[in-house]
């Protein structure tokens, strides 16, 4: 996926967050930095929330063990709720907690359409019981 | 300023907090968006904060009202405490919180040097006490 569109999917995810009465910003330099650094930061009176996004146009999404190490980590001493949103072509959001994806022997994560359908939650689930 | 002044400003009080024991990151693209957006946000167990950052190689800064406005209407959201980090050539970052900062006529902020060091507080003041 270009960064273009990764950013346009952080961006719309923002506005969602915003529309349903969250605070959100988007994180510069996600990656680029020595520092642990989530995509999407959210909150209200409720709730912490670092986001990791991915959005893919096929079937699967992977994501690099150190990447969920690092949300973990950064989740751990800003006393954030880590949380995975992965959306696939023409699907809503759905959102995993790093306990529940799938592992490839390597570590690294994969996430199936399939099991985020059946896994994850849909925004309205999962930040409405925040 | 220059944009890449402002964004080494802010990096590297970035790494001062990560220094200390808190987790912190940059913000993409402030004052681009259509939501409020602080230039840092610094959280640890203790206290989550908004900030923003202006750096200046004169006497005094400028800062619209509209942009303390949404620092602290972003802070009300995601229930951080919004503080403006100011420094100038060769001094320590001063932290001011914005019921503190003089204002002229206009509504917008004017930082003295002579006030921020008189009424700002240094780094380990302000965020050891948090």
């Amino acid at each position: 996926m270009s960064k273009r569109k990764g950013t346009n999917a952080e961006r719309e995810l923002i506005k969602k967050f915003w529309e349903n009465s969250w605070a959100a910003i988007r994180s510069a330099g996600s990656g680029k930095t020595r520092h642990p650094n989530p995509d999407i930061l959210a909150a209200n009176a409720k709730a912490v929330y670092a986001i990791e996004c991915k959005s893919s146009s096929k079937r699967e999404v992977r994501i690099e063990r150190s990447q969920i190490d690092d949300l973990v980590s950064f989740s751990s001493v800003f006393r954030a709720d880590p949380v995975v949103a992965v959306r696939f072509n023409h699907t809503p959001w759905f959102f995993l907690a790093p306990d529940i994806l799938e592992r490839v022997p390597s570590g690294n994560v994969k996430i199936r359409f399939e099991h985020a359908k059946e896994n994850g939650l849909g925004f309205d689930e999962f930040f409405r019981k925040a």
